[in-house]
């Protein structure tokens, strides 16, 4: 029997859809993190792809999602765009409020879009690649569940905070990038402890807050923050920005509210775009070749743009389809 | 003969203003650049302080600064202020448009000022700083000389190109974090070719490419930006929002138009800021609550706040004045 199974895109997307929908999710919301899911198999995001049906379906189950939201969307200032998630996943919050967002971002110049009460288990740049899509610049972010120590700290405070970017570029695939501020993701350090592997120094800290490169033990104590003191600096301005100022879930409010269930964090994201043309003036086109040198001169010198390796896969998944683990399959299938 | 000369904050600004309008500085060029001189001073941020009266006069001579720039404010957007500072410094322009900016961000909930055409020296937390003394949660970033190179390259492309963040908190002294997206500043770097002392490993390049601890090869090469593609991809963010998108100058344009003199970088600087009134909504109260829980379970810990020492320092000095090095005064006072 062989290991992987193969599917094309449309068949992925018809696996996702009916899972979810059998498992009791609304055709709405079904079809929103069905959007991301496919999105990130057919860019090679594994960890962000069908696996997540399993942990879409557990936290249904713990009833730490709501499978008929409805988001409702209100404008409380020019500027700012509020959508209530209803506790349901981000995405359909998005999917619903992206055009309007748009609008208001091309008339404002530069506005924010604010979730809340939404379930958040999804990769960041597909937030970001929705707005680039429509011609914007934005910055994403959100916070997660508590589990990563303020620099020079010893307890888990921070989310592991993911900040995503995105530029929309004249021809071709935009510039993203989408990071965990924390030093490792929270899938790779649980695959390092499935896998019983080592840790590189420097990623977390033991429950007695002390250094430690075994897996088990960091997820009893702490994650790190990448970039020391000034990533920590960014975690806590994404627990600021994406929680206190939207008056949200914290990530320790989240851990809190998740009650060693496994759901994703609950909580709100911040999304800020801008407008390009707003932006660059009377010689739009001088300001887009700047961006443009820029990525050449990177290029040029045999650095990498980050998210290309993701672009590369979806060209040849476009057409070829996406293969899945048989085991991943079935588990999926027998959900 | 005494090594250092003691000043009230009142001399310290007496000094700077006497230098600069000497030089040729307008009144009110001179005021702005004083203000901030003296607040770094206050601070201990000595980096940024009186030193910089030298280089202020340094970039005159050289004609590349407008000793009597007249910054003018354009409304370009609903949200979007720009500020054509003259090719005067940033701080006159950021002063004259401090109050406007301030009440269209109240209106709008999130807008952006953009200074176009400035030279800039001075620390960031200072920007930002203007904006939480007004309850507004700021960022700000700009770009500076080509200096640092991208994770993965071997030639320089990125100015240091420090973002800072401002959280105003509901008593005493705001949340303020202020870095360069470079691994170390150029000043330290100065400093250490000065004292021929050595780096620590992976902070900076030969011209060649390869890893240097020697200073004085890493000024000739590249500078490596803080936390990997992490701090990378932060660097190439503050080139696309503070260069490009602002139709401005990029690090690069910043460097050839320095044209080997050693003056402050020339171009423009983002600022996006934030009503946390209209964001928190209902409960303000309980919102800023939870930011306050961070910064508690920040401290807690025994982990620290950024800028904590800066705010000691001030309450010091504003009752202590200030020391400063009698060689420097005497440098200053020759001017």
């Amino acid at each position: 029997m062989q290991e992987n199974i193969h599917l094309s895109l449309a068949q992925a997307r018809n696996l996702s859809h009916n899972t979810l929908t059998k498992a009791g999710f609304s055709k709405e919301l079904a079809s929103a993190v069905t959007d991301t899911l496919v999105a990130c198999e057919r860019d090679g995001c594994k960890s962000h792809g069908l696996y997540r049906l399993l942990v879409c379906v557990k936290t249904l189950r713990a009833g730490k999602v709501n499978p008929v939201a409805e988001p409702l969307i209100t404008r409380v200032a020019p500027a700012l765009l509020k959508v209530d998630a209803d506790q349901g996943y981000s995405l359909l919050a998005l999917e619903k409020a992206a055009d309007s967002f748009t609008e208001m971002v091309k008339q404002q110049g530069i506005a924010a879009m604010v979730i809340n009460r939404c379930v958040h288990f999804s990769a960041m740049w597909y937030d970001v690649e929705k707005f680039t899509d429509r011609g914007l610049v934005a910055l994403a972010m959100t916070p997660s569940h508590a589990w990563v120590a303020p620099a020079g700290g010893t307890r888990p405070l921070f989310g592991t905070n993911p900040i995503a970017f995105g530029w929309p570029r004249v021809d071709g695939d935009p510039y993203v990038f989408d990071f965990a501020t924390s030093a490792i993701a929270r899938g790779d350090l649980e695959l390092h402890r499935r896998d019983s592997k080592t840790l590189s120094p420097g990623l977390g800290i033991d429950k007695e807050g002390q250094p430690s490169t075994d897996p088990a033990a960091v997820m009893e104590g702490a994650m790190l923050t990448f970039g020391g003191y000034k990533g920590s600096a960014l975690a806590t301005m994404v627990e600021l920005l994406a929680g206190a100022l939207i008056n949200d879930f914290t990530s320790p409010e989240s851990l809190a509210f998740d009650a060693g269930t496994g759901s994703s964090p609950m909580g709100g994201e911040l999304v800020i775009a801008m407008d390009q043309l707003k932006f660059m003036g009377e010689t739009p086109k001088d300001a887009q070749q700047k961006a443009e040198s820029i990525f050449t001169a990177i290029t040029d010198q045999g650095a990498r743009l980050p998210s290309q390796r993701r672009f590369t896969n979806r060209k040849v998944s476009v057409t070829e389809g996406i293969t899945l683990d048989r085991k991943l399959y079935e588990d999926i299938v027998s959900l």
